[in-house]
């Protein structure tokens, strides 16, 4: 299927509009704090949120307003997260009970997120100021995209966008997201935060099953640092607008939305990953010849987690054994004595380890290759049909720079 | 019981010699690259291995050579792993043969360790050469000890060795040791050795059951960086030439035997953690009010393995909403809204979050306490009858620095 990139990220598909303003959440007058996504109509809509036990009241909103499959806006702030504060349900509701007064639409319909510092209790008062004011400046122009992907911003060096159109039964039909990914926020907690619009028309019930396969191939193959935030979040919304016919059976029209939205999920987690604190290089395991898809995928996030594997990335060091050793502690099951390493970027490939041990290989001809900012790790670890892949980034003295600096 | 520190390391026991050389593995001539451990007697010995998959020839070489549960001697080499290399086996009979027949004993009752670069074949000429140097230079002097655990340092900034004494039935028990850290060696692999002497009389079924329980609360509870290496060995040999009868059954010499032995290890465990690479600061979590004692461990050592927990001590940050992260993604079953945490040094104490919310305090005073080389994380997480404590360091850029770094 022919997938083409375009221009305005979320609001690429038709129907949405958004915006960014800056509130007073944060101090710096000239940073976006607050955004909001919203859609002319109600959209079938799905999310997938952190696992951890610990999560923020925003979460918890979202999971009890996305049980009926439906949402039209979402509200997103920067510079607080929201979480562990005795008044944290209080002020998402405030959030909520705002967002649906000045957009004339049903309190459920409004799903919010909070992202940065945890334990300290929410300003409100900029919040319930900026909502009217975010929806003066929605727009369905790619600035409107834009200064939402700056508002959720955190310590990311880049904005996040990404847009892409497709073709079925004769009609375009659009996906669009931003994301912001693990940084800290002046630096106190790190969170994922995903927001994917389209015009297809799709069940909520198919829409929430798509989600969850993408994000199982893609988000939750990516580990900056093995931490899991509070707050992680992707949520996706569909205004059916397009003009394509309704998908309500895993039909062709589901296979080939599924493709699409995969492009998309896969292009964030990779921005998400490459962006990494610190990082000056995306890093990607390949793990093929495994015995179960689980396996497979424990044995990539093993690698891509192994501070000692990001740490010899970083300096471009050809350092197989560690990586050997990762796949060792992670608990998958595999063949030891089949396993065969390869590093791989623009500057070509070299093998360094067949059947468990090392092969001789150019020292300097794995540093050209190592020294590259997108490295591939290619582990076979037998004769198993599974494969999977997980990203990442290098361990950098900036990482810990930003993570080890006095909150000010 | 009244436990007495003593000088002399692996030698203070009754009947153990020991030894470190240069035998040229390393080309710095000043620097010792091979020790053994000797006792005069055939010794009841037991020992705990790396769990992981991918392990080096002389960790399974040692398992066998403990299946008879005796020992008398231990060779280990520093600068190669004798990991992932075709010959390793091969290499590692030649050690042992080498060391039965200068030293006299049988095979079976010599073991051996490695620990420095893996995937390079073993230059096996220096060892078999450094052998008979070794039993040339055997001393029951302090000497003989610090010489051993000088050999086996990797990255290790301190040599670590520690003994005790204590009495039981009118005789003196002692019990020494010596351990390496988890450096890595111009830079490959992390591994943490140690070893431990005592003249205590025991069965070899007490002696491995007594050393399974200690290394389970300490040794099992530090962690630097998460990574299980591929070399991890400790090893325990009992003479029984202290004189004290012979512990056969689990009476009152054994428990005393067994809270002397923990002592020791929980002592050579905080060494390893403190003298973690890049380390600045020991980090002790100690979890209490767990619902099982499994919960506690992995609640303890989600904490100590967090990057953005570790980055926030080296920063001398009192970023608690990290702990609670970290508690939250551990898996462990616990009580969010019940979880109050603390923390602590020799400054004093602070309470941070109470019931799972933050409490004010006072950040200057957080600070001073943080900023000490010592710092202990409390956190009570329920109302369970479970504690645990695990160990670990912060995350500096020196850690970056010596992982990153290119091999030369």
């Amino acid at each position: 299927m022919k997938i083409t990139e375009m221009n305005g990220g979320i609001v690429a598909p038709s129907g949405f509009k958004a915006a960014g303003v800056h509130c007073g959440l944060r101090k710096n007058r000239s940073r976006l704090d607050l955004a909001m996504i919203y859609s002319d109509v109600r959209c079938a809509a799905a999310g997938v949120f952190t696992t951890n036990k610990v999560f923020a009241a925003p979460v918890g909103v979202d999971r009890e307003h996305l049980s009926d499959g439906y949402a039209q806006a979402i509200i997103i702030n920067s510079g607080n997260a929201n979480t562990c504060s005795e008044d944290g349900y209080e002020k998402a509701g405030a959030m909520i009970a705002c967002a649906s007064e000045v957009l004339g639409i049903p309190e459920k319909d409004v799903l919010i997120s909070s992202t940065g510092v945890i334990g300290v209790p929410l300003p409100i008062k900029p919040i319930l100021e900026g909502i009217p004011m975010l929806k003066e400046k929605l727009s369905s122009e790619p600035s409107g995209s834009e200064d939402a992907a700056v508002a959720i911003m955190t310590t990311d060096t880049k904005k996040k966008e990404y847009a892409i159109k497709y073709q079925f039964g004769g009609k375009d039909i659009k996906i669009g997201g931003i994301c912001k990914g693990s940084g800290m926020i002046q630096p106190n907690m790190a969170t994922m935060l995903a927001y994917i619009t389209t015009d297809a028309s799709i069940s909520p019930e198919l829409l929430r099953k798509s989600l969850k396969h993408c994000a199982d191939l893609t988000f939750n193959m990516v580990s900056v640092d093995g931490d899991t935030s509070t707050n992680d979040t992707l949520i996706v919304m569909a205004s059916g607008l397009s003009g394509a016919a309704v998908i309500n059976e895993e039909n062709e029209a589901y296979e080939a939305f599924l493709e699409a939205l995969l492009n998309v999920c896969m292009k964030m987690a990779k921005y998400i990953a490459a962006d990494g604190e610190g990082a000056t290089k995306l890093i990607e395991c390949k793990i093929t010849g495994a015995k179960t898809e689980q396996d497979a995928k424990i044995l990539a996030k093993s690698v891509i987690r192994s501070p000692l594997v990001k740490c010899a990335m970083f300096g471009a060091d050809a350092n197989w054994g560690r990586v050997l050793c990762a796949l060792g502690y992670s608990g998958a099951d595999f063949d030891v004595d089949a396993v065969c390493c390869s590093f791989r970027s623009t500057a070509g490939e070299i093998e360094v380890c067949r059947n468990g041990v090392g092969c001789g290989f150019d020292e300097d001809i794995a540093k050209e290759i190592l020294i590259r900012n997108i490295i591939t790790i290619d582990c076979k670890v037998g004769d198993g049909a599974y494969e999977a892949t997980a990203w990442g980034c290098d361990l950098s003295y900036e990482y810990v720079r930003i993570n080890g600096d006095y909150r000010s």
